[in-house]
């Protein structure tokens, strides 16, 4: 049975990529040991270092001013790192909360400094995102957060936002890569790599330059200091090696998908298969305003909810695992992220079809 | 050729580990997919973390009135949690001073607080460990660090020192699970992954309880903080599964080697054998003071340094890699971690011994 993966992250990774790392794992280069167990400051190593992050900066075209951070910690680390790096002598930070994430941006922000909350989708269940035009003023704040996907209410921004002279900052952890991007519009994107980067355990922060002169905390962590880090080219430490090698071949894959360019026409094509199912049939329901509704992250609930259990219990004897929506949220949620090819998505809405059929 | 890997870190895993790994790389527990792309609060992998906490606690027998911590950052993000999470109001943290790792460590501890150096080997030149009867006083630190084994300069500790009330804290990055150690003694052990562990990206903390009730710094990231972490299982975040995947495979080849104990008299045979050899022919140099003389890093140089590059070129055409000294001491040093088999060790001195031979 060909097994489909929806999982929200640890997520799936491209099926030619886990076919090159199994084939390479006992004798990477014919050096006869695995790419996990030679140094960090092998020239072998570096080599694969600097080809991921120069494989990274083509398919994202990140201008020459940003540096490309390969860190630990995860976005959450992020959500302390970048207080203690850019605050500086501000008076607050402004966020946008749109989700799960965004609030937990905020909340760990908060012990760093005011915090302005300057729009709220809270009161609409986290269905849409509120209207620039509303938002309150950031004009003098650090900089200004939002989470450009939020994965547990599948809601994303379909534009970026204007921020002026104010460094706009984006979680991107669960849609890097899956779209293009105009980076110089950002001070900062980071993502953790569990969706659409690679193995869990390493997280990437593109920075612009200027970004790295501000004043970090004297008591930021040496690990997730940007400019200390910049300096020694994310390699003040023993960084995640293996992470960092798939993350890698991840790349290279994305490139041989047509770049970004490339798999967000297949991404669009996916996401489009399945909120056409859904909205096809009153036996699914997401509330989510159409425009903003994710491409990655697909949440539904069954109009019969007493169904969901057993749908998710049918669902994964037909191969489809990893559908259990978040648990502070239930339903159903599909994450189709790069790696979900267009036939685990078919094979999804087939499956969603038949059980409304016989359910509904 | 059989090749053995002498790498300080990321060191060489155990071939039965990568065996292992490599056969389920593709297909773990018949799930159809890879222990890496599931959910990381998934039944299965929750069970891979439980089990690796179970393996470890057996393996060190840690008393039950510790947590076991499985976090992001390395050591190096360690040398910021301590005190971050354990100055509280105490007006000092205390170190020794015993190489690079030590350094390092007061170094990044300077910018929390007052750091009272209460052993200083540096005017030795890292050769040997201060006498505990001339330590400067440390009674009224928040803590007592010191690194166990310094990896750079081949020096390791031969007893546990004694700190009263005040909670000993040390960095066993490098020689963590090569010979048994009495926790108890311990406020908190920490130890990077990617020496005995497993590979790098994954960190262990072992704390005792009642320094979690320590007031963390407010500044302190949720990622490095332990009652946070000890609070959900060291999954506040998302962590490094496949990392703590890999280490718990270790330590089920490590209880197969007949635990600590069994693999203890292997590392003792093999760095007898090393030091054996460099002792009897003044080719070779080794000057630490014998009792401190590191059983997991080898360090040593040729009387004639000259040779040193042509000894390290051959040693790599022989298949025995990563020989090099860490670049600030130059030299040669030979990593005998758990994972390196006495047959590893045999063939670098009988490459030595025809080397000296040759050269002498």
């Amino acid at each position: 049975m060909t097994v489909y993966n929806f999982s929200a992250g640890p997520a799936m990774l491209p099926a030619a990529v886990m076919q090159r790392a199994h084939e390479e794992f006992l004798d990477w280069r014919e050096l006869g040991v695995s790419v996990m167990e030679i140094s960090h400051r092998s020239k072998p190593f570096i080599a694969v270092a600097e080809q991921a992050e120069a494989d990274l900066r083509e398919l994202l075209s990140i201008p020459d001013n940003y540096q490309v951070l390969f860190l630990q910690g995860g976005a959450r680390g992020q959500y302390a790192g970048l207080p203690l790096n850019l605050l500086a002598d501000a008076d607050s930070m402004a966020y946008v909360k749109t989700g799960i994430w965004s609030q937990l941006a905020i909340t760990e922000a908060k012990r760093f400094g005011e915090v302005n909350v300057v729009a709220d989708a809270e009161s609409t269940g986290f269905t849409t995102i509120p209207d620039p035009a509303e938002w309150g003023d950031f004009s003098q704040a650090a900089y200004l957060h939002y989470v450009d996907n939020e994965t547990v209410h599948g809601v994303e921004f379909d534009y970026v936002p204007q921020s002026g002279e104010v460094p706009l900052i984006a979680d991107m952890s669960s849609n890097i890569l899956s779209r293009p991007v105009d980076v110089k519009q950002f001070g900062v994107i980071y993502a953790g790599a569990q969706k659409n980067i690679g193995m869990s355990g390493i997280t990437v922060v593109i920075v612009r330059d200027d970004l790295l002169k501000r004043q970090a905390n004297p008591l930021t962590p040496s690990v997730l200091n940007y400019a200390e880090q910049a300096k020694k080219q994310s390699m003040l430490n023993t960084p995640p090696t293996y992470a960092w090698y798939m993350a890698g071949l991840v790349f290279q894959w994305l490139k041989s998908q047509g770049g970004v360019q490339g798999i967000a026409r297949q991404n669009q094509a996916k996401a489009d298969l399945l909120y056409q199912t859904i909205d096809n049939d009153s036996f699914y329901v997401n509330n989510i305003e159409p425009r903003y509704r994710s491409t990655m992250n697909v949440i539904f609930t069954l109009a019969g909810s007493a169904l969901e259990s057993e749908f998710l219990r049918e669902a994964e004897q037909a191969g489809l695992m990893g559908l259990k929506g978040h648990r502070s949220l239930g339903g159903v949620r599909a994450s189709i992220y790069n790696a979900m090819p267009l036939a685990g998505v078919q094979a999804l809405v087939d499956f969603m079809q038949d059980f409304a059929k016989r359910n509904g």
